[in-house]
């Protein structure tokens, strides 16, 4: 399975993917799940995916494709459309195109592949949204409410976004919120593996601020992990 | 849906319900998912149901019928069967074709009523065992290693088992443990619901040694769960 998290907040966008992908418990690989488009100071998006390999890699390379063709317009084209809405509605229809078809395929054997993705950005003149795209092809929005969106094996690290986050929690709390969510995950479920994956797209900068690969064994990350662990135990001896 | 959570540590069994069912999100009741079956002295059986109520009462219902005939035997009344893992056999078996039963009924409409159960207990002369029985009557048993077993909503409250929870944890902690995994699960799923019904079975006393439903708004629930929402926020805001 997978885990990716995004946080919408005032100061930015949050976000944080694993790499784990599996076919079965015993074809187990590393695949990244996050993928960037950017036009420097105009405007910057990540997306990320969750769901079947066959359907994500297609829909990734057709964008990718599309942004690169001088000739696409506004309607195809992730690089140009007018608004991120624009944006959400060329991811969603292009998802949804390749599941049908891989789909029709699928079909004989009574299977069935989907995906969804997390799509993040601000375009200039516009807000930082934050949109997750189901396999059909419609989408939600996060808002100041409910500041953040999830894909994957989502249970595990809800709890600790739901009592942390909020619109107004800033950058640094946001990257900690979502590296404390991922590590709940990893401990609990197998699918969900290192190294990961975290960006940053800082508010009005319309470029990544960050771009970070956390390995396997990262000094920093451990020992969050191993603060957070003590914290809970310390917590939970101490509660009367 | 439902959350019901059961842990075998060296003191004892420790066990924690809700009773929140819905048929969809506009039919939501309150209904008892624990059961207790008791000679005290000699034995001590306490269940936990998750699934379609229609076949949860029903299975119930039989093992309550059987009990209670003096007619039945070792092999038929969960009071008789010679230990608990023949306790486990009758319950399984009992589940199974109370399943297929109602199933028969529903293949009609393609849906299909299945139900899952936590079955702990001791009988005089062995172990405190702990058993999860699946729809189709099989069932695992909690061991050293992994010591809880969870049935319905069980991934909200796992972390924080996975990180305190050994076999050495002291009932007082077990207790604690179970409540804070079920307030984790409370807050983050609607279809998780008060009141709460809470069992313990003490080591070598074949007896249910406490049962406690706790309400909606009970003041030392609502305290450890805001005392605990403390120690996170607080915890939190003091990492690195």
């Amino acid at each position: 399975m997978t885990y990716c998290v995004g946080l919408k907040l005032d100061e930015g966008l949050v976000l944080l993917s694993d790499t784990r992908t599996n076919a079965g418990m015993d074809n187990v690989a590393i695949y990244r799940k996050m993928f960037d488009f950017e036009v420097p100071g105009e405007r910057a998006m990540v997306l990320m995916t969750s769901g079947s390999l066959s359907v994500t890699q297609t829909v990734i390379a057709r964008l990718e494709h599309l942004a690169d063709d001088p000739e696409s317009g506004p309607e195809e084209s992730v690089l140009k459309a007018e608004s991120m809405l624009g944006v959400a509605e060329i991811v969603g229809r292009t998802l949804n195109q390749t599941s049908v078809r891989i789909n029709e395929k699928m079909k004989a054997m009574k299977q069935l592949a989907t995906a969804s993705i997390l799509l993040a950005g601000q375009r200039r003149g516009g807000k930082l949204r934050l949109f997750l795209i189901y396999p059909q092809g419609n989408f939600i929005e996060a808002t100041d409410d409910t500041p953040y969106l999830q894909i994957g094996e989502h249970k595990y690290g809800k709890p600790i976004l739901d009592r942390v986050v909020t619109r107004k929690t800033s950058l640094d709390d946001g990257r900690k919120a979502v590296l404390l969510s991922m590590d709940s995950t990893l401990r609990s479920n197998l699918s969900v593996g290192m190294p990961l994956d975290f960006a940053l797209i800082e508010h009005d900068t319309f470029a990544i601020t960050r771009r970070e690969r956390i390995e396997a064994g990262d000094p920093s990350f451990t020992a969050m992990s191993e603060a957070w662990s003590q914290t809970l135990r310390d917590g939970f001896v101490n509660l009367p």
